[in-house]
């Protein structure tokens, strides 16, 4: 049929300017999958760090444990080298637990869950107490002005959008109130700020994350507060507008404190050179155990390397595993790698990120030239047999991002984003929470993507 | 350019015969999952099922108060007409809690994690003790003959394939072994059988799941053991071919009993006369609460008709919300329902099931005619924002099945499937592990194909 033919001469002048060998890739894929649902390693890493290491707050003694830890794992796994890059971490600690509560003359006192933000300043001993004026936006705040914020705590109370399919969208559309929030609330007088937990769903359960402060607007204490007692201050607010909170938060920022992002290599045969990473953070929050944020993405760089190394797989690049040491507050360990990157006149031609939780994959996320974005998609039928189908929206990863500046494509691994923000820095992300078969899946297309990219560049060339 | 203008044209007589208001049908859904995701009622139907009702094999109290909860959660929302249909149901009860337990020379007694599968016979309080055969399949069986099978327990040890992703595939081809396996082994003269729990994942949770006796066999009694306990089983067989076990259970069928499928109806203001079946079993097994089999299901096919009557939807067919009784140990329900349906000469046009839990929508699988299988496919670009991408896979749904005889187009609703096996029929499968957005999203992606399916039908004439 002469529309068929045309159709086909068509298409295949749309495609790619390289080929590969299908079915070797094919098999190649399966065995990567295969070596990962079946011999995978990830889930047991995670079980240690998880649950031996726990929780590892930059400048932390269990942030020390999980570089000695993940040092190693890849020693013992069989990696080429393994080394420690010096990076200084800030060094927040919460101290005692904080606490918070609703003072009026109708409810009495009630106690709210909260958690200081990361990075904040405390109140110290003495706590503080103010009356609350709730805002969505800082639009809202602005229009009060300093007259009605001033000597107060700003309540941010915008909920993240449950209509957006992709939680990271929603997330990214109501976290500026914890972000730049308090400096905002600071630049109008305000004496503290409590934040509605950026989290999918209503629970008691608050959320911590960092706050950047503006120095121009000094420094005041921000807590989050659970989902629930959020809907319930904003509910006491409407019926006495002159209810007090009192919060007391210890934190405190000490002496920055030296720390490491941890490396593995798998040397390359033909351009040792030219690098290609794959990376998650070793640093988690203070609370839970860190397993989705990001212990996942550890344990899945190692084992993506170690799925190709089993293999007997011999790359022509050098695959590096790299732990990240401070994306949560400070991303020094991301802003070191790439500065030494440079220094070093490293060719980094990709870096995987995988920080968005070990759930069941999705696709691949790029940032990067044209080209690299056209040898992305052009592998995504090889992964359509593992259910992996969304490759190219734009995005890379925090800890990546530095490289970008060099040229490096950034791409992000993609999970199902539905349960996500129900956990995300909380006591509730712990090693029960990940399933080991979506985890082992991710590790598998990891594994599969770097081989990919050690094959044929990103750039059609090889 | 003259090829790109040909390809429009192969493209546009190749898409199917009917077309449709793309921008309304956007819209439609757009609304759809807004309503799924804010003011949702499948999560906190489900918490009172799950949590309040629990666990409700056929013929139990809880299973009559399951059905007189949906009846009036249908009552309560609106529905133009709610009934039960009635159906009789197998009464099989556990019993007293079984118990089996290892015992040889060398590792004394060793307590085994077990539960008799569904519709069993039980051993009784004197129990039985024998000797174990293991075997992966029924080709063994067969070559150890009589001799070696007489007198013993037939311990069936194949797991479920860790590199199929569709882990339904995985189950498929292991579940012979529960099923059939105690006729096959009573065939050669066993005395009972141990299965290996049809499980993902390696843990100490036995799975139940009915068996089904081949009367020409004779009734043998049967229990599935966890498959940690399964491992190490075989282990210790290894070591000592002469080890016996001891098992004990206290199962019984008693008569039928009277029990209903519920139904809640949407009259069609244009067909009434032409009805679209979305559903999920009412009854579970009798351990954990059945959150995910099948209350997600349940709860997302009322949800479903919910959605689209707040949203002021006008069906033009009949549309109807059936909660099946008796899928786990019978199908009596889906049988009714179908002789039913023909009885009244009810035109059944499709019928949706939601039985493969409550995780994320990934698309819906069919089995119908080849326009059927079109229509479907038309609307699959319609469902992309939602990252529901997998249609037209084949595949129905037990329940829905004996509707297919009078050309019903079937269709599966389709979930993420890791996790599934890891909870299915045990005391795991908990409202705790069901996720509010993920059942949710699937109750919005139900919604949204029974509106298509009543606006255009499944043949491309309206």
């Amino acid at each position: 049929m002469k529309i068929k033919t045309l159709l086909f001469l068509y298409l295949a002048a749309t495609l790619p300017n390289y080929t590969f060998s299908q079915s070797e890739d094919e098999a190649m894929l399966r065995k990567t999958f295969n070596e990962a649902l079946t011999n995978g390693q990830s889930y047991q890493m995670l079980d240690y760090l998880s649950n031996n290491i726990g929780a590892r707050l930059s400048g932390s003694p269990e942030a020390a444990a999980a570089v000695e830890w993940s040092r190693q794992q890849m020693m013992r796994l069989g990696f080429d080298t393994v080394y420690l890059q010096e990076v200084m971490v800030p060094h927040w600690v919460r101290g005692k637990k904080e606490v918070a509560r609703i003072v009026n003359a109708k409810s009495g006192t009630i106690d709210l869950k909260v958690c200081a933000l990361g990075n904040s300043v405390g109140t110290g001993p003495d706590g503080l107490a103010a009356s609350v004026v709730e805002v969505k936006n800082f639009d809202e705040l602005k229009n009060l002005g300093r007259k009605n914020v001033e000597g107060k705590i700003v309540f941010y109370n915008r909920p993240m959008d449950p209509t957006l399919i992709n939680t990271f969208g929603a997330y990214g559309g109501a976290v500026d109130q914890r972000v730049n929030g308090p400096s905002e609330a600071a630049r109008l007088g305000a004496k503290g700020v409590i934040v509605r937990s950026m989290a999918s769903n209503n629970d008691d359960i608050p959320h911590t994350g960092t706050l950047v402060y503006d120095e121009s607007a000094g420094r005041i204490p921000a807590i989050a507060v659970s989902t629930n007692d959020a809907n319930l201050l904003s509910r006491l607010l409407k019926d006495d507008a002159n209810l007090k909170v009192y919060m007391e938060t210890h934190c405190e920022m000490l002496p920055d404190v030296l720390s490491y992002n941890v490396i593995g290599e798998m040397k390359g045969n033909r351009y040792p050179n030219e690098y290609i990473v794959v990376g998650g953070h070793l640093d988690s929050w203070d609370v839970g155990d860190g397993s989705h944020d990001d212990g996942a993405g550890c344990v899945q760089s190692i084992e993506a390397i170690r799925i190709l190394m089993t293999l007997g797989y011999k790359p022509q690049r050098t695959l590096r595993a790299v732990m990240f040491m401070n994306e949560e507050n400070g991303l020094r360990g991301g802003l070191k790698y790439a500065a030494q990157a440079t220094a070093n006149k490293e060719t980094h031609i990709a870096a995987i990120e995988s920080d968005r939780g070990g759930f069941t994959p999705k696709g691949f996320t790029i940032s990067g030239s044209e080209k690299a974005k056209s040898a992305l998609m052009s592998w995504k039928p090889l992964f359509a047999p593992y259910d992996i189908y969304d490759f190219g929206k734009p995005g890379g990863g925090a800890d990546i991002g530095p490289l970008g500046e060099s040229g490096t494509a950034l791409i992000g691994f993609l999970p199902d984003s539905q349960r996500y923000f129900t956990l995300h820095h909380t006591d509730a992300d712990t090693f029960e929470t990940v399933d080991k078969r979506e985890l082992e899946m991710g590790a598998g297309s990891m594994a599969a993507l770097v081989y990919l990219i050690d094959k044929y560049g990103m750039d059609g060339k090889n």
